[in-house]
């Protein structure tokens, strides 16, 4: 299935995975590359040479596009910039703000800039520095989050500009992405259900924790500090409460949140941060990434056609 | 376009209005019946003799099936119920809890209850009573709101129950509607579009509000009373926000809510509780009930022809 985003792109399926810090390296990124989607390492927690060391690692695996996302808050943001250019990275994708120029800087250099977004306002300011495409992302996503849902803001950036939206936030399997394709989205985002594969090398207590999860397993931490992220509910998130709603500053709760994604990561799920969506009850099975992506595409297609016979068009 | 819930309910097109609290009374109740949807009487801040006269007023203009939605923790519940079985309204919604045995009493009088749930949990805990279709309700619904999304709760209810599963939550236009078909449901539920139409006879200042609401509009107070309320952000949610960030006690902050709603659908859009939706920011115009329902069915149809055309089934 072609569209403007796949032809942007230069993927066979409109699926882009979510570049996860700590999570997304490149046995993940080559993987989902590989299977026709766009593969996106997680810069995040990375020095420069890390992230070279990653990027020249995806090189070497695969021919097809990928892509690296940098937040834009990260100390080592200058140094991950230098490697993005130096390696000239097909797609980057920014996370927690604008990138501005940045975005005018890469494309120089043939660098396409995707940022992503969770609301409006940023989607139309984003504009004027020449995006082609746009990632927005609702806030039943994993890790950092807005405060509008899928369903909401889809239609709202659709309606506020003219190139591909890309959904992100609650897209698990074939029906989700469905939906946001009738939202008007062109491509999706998927990051939770990429972590439960065999290819994504987090702790597999890690994955066992989103296996195991429920609707209402995840929680937002942080909304006092104005850093919301969401995570499973365990030991550290019901610390990070007892600190938030007892009228912690800032730089305390802050604190306790160091280290804890990469602490999960490697295993410790109860006292670390199990960053992933709210989509996680939706997951059932550990699949390898091309056992993903196809049962994505074929549950997307028999979900329109299923769609069509509603309406009797079957 | 007929499915399993219009003929369960006997009604044209698979939408409902929601049965908001003083804002859903027989003109708006009566319009969406009319044009061919399940309006709802919203019993919430009624006593038996007004609940009665707003069942009598809809029985008088339209022969057309009806609801009424009872919140179950309202102090005039009992009163509300005798009214409900005496009227022999045909259909039931229920929020704020577990109707429990109630759904047997209704259906023994052919009254058919259909529950509003916000998890899992308790959608299959409701299927032991008999119940033939469920409400989901995502988080971005207006007033007394769950944690999880639509996007994510809709695919995980339907996945729980075999009845229909009616889809509430950020649901504006046709869109929206073939979005949550995607995810499985075989209905909507509607009330923040409802709210903006002209038989709704809610002060014009309250839907002025949502017509210049946008995205981001929208805010969850009472999330540390354990009863999160959406509406608009104003003086009175600022309000909210001060007495919650600064540890005031459950009772306090209660009692601020206390009328609210009220004086907002009277007029007073900054010190009332405008209760809406978040997909108020996507909501442009007011038009007549039938408009809304024509327009929302057309564009269910269109984006789901739309769908098929980008599968390359067109």
């Amino acid at each position: 299935m072609e569209n403007r985003l796949t032809r942007l792109l230069g993927i066979t399926y409109p699926i882009l995975q979510g570049g996860m810090a700590w999570v997304a390296t490149a046995p993940l990124v080559t993987a989902v590359s590989e299977a026709g989607g766009l593969g996106i390492i997680g810069a995040g927690g990375m020095d420069g040479k890390q992230l070279r060391e990653e990027i020249r690692l995806v090189k070497s695996a695969t021919t097809k596009p990928f892509g690296v996302n940098l937040m834009l808050l990260s100390p080592a943001i200058e140094e991950q910039i230098r490697v993005v250019k130096e390696e000239k990275v097909p797609v980057v994708t920014t996370g927690a703000g604008n990138p501005g120029s940045l975005v005018e800087e890469f494309a120089s250099l043939g660098i396409l800039t995707i940022p992503v977004v969770a609301s409006v306002a940023l989607a139309k300011r984003l504009l004027r520095h020449g995006i082609q495409a746009i990632i927005a992302e609702g806030m039943e996503s994993g890790g950092h989050v807005g405060e509008v849902t899928t369903m909401c803001l889809i239609p709202q950036v659709v309606d506020a500009v003219d190139i591909p939206v890309i959904a992100a936030g609650g897209i698990g399997d074939g029906r989700g992405m469905a939906a946001c394709f009738a939202l008007g989205a062109e491509g999706v985002q998927i990051g939770t259900r990429f972590i439960c594969t065999t290819e994504c090398d987090v702790h597999p207590a890690y994955k066992e924790a989103i296996l195991k999860a429920g609707d209402r397993s995840t929680v937002v931490t942080g909304v006092t500090t104005g850093h919301p992220v969401r995570c499973l509910k365990n030991r550290l998130t019901r610390k990070f409460e007892e600190l938030e709603f007892h009228g912690a500053c800032k730089e305390e709760i802050e604190a306790l949140g160091v280290g804890k994604l990469r602490a999960a990561v490697c295993g410790d799920v109860e006292e670390g941060s199990v960053m992933c969506g709210q989509v996680a009850g939706l997951i059932q099975e550990i699949k390898s990434v091309r056992e993903v992506v196809a049962e994505i595409m074929s549950e997307f297609k028999s979900t329109i056609s299923g769609l069509k016979t509603l309406v009797g068009e079957g």
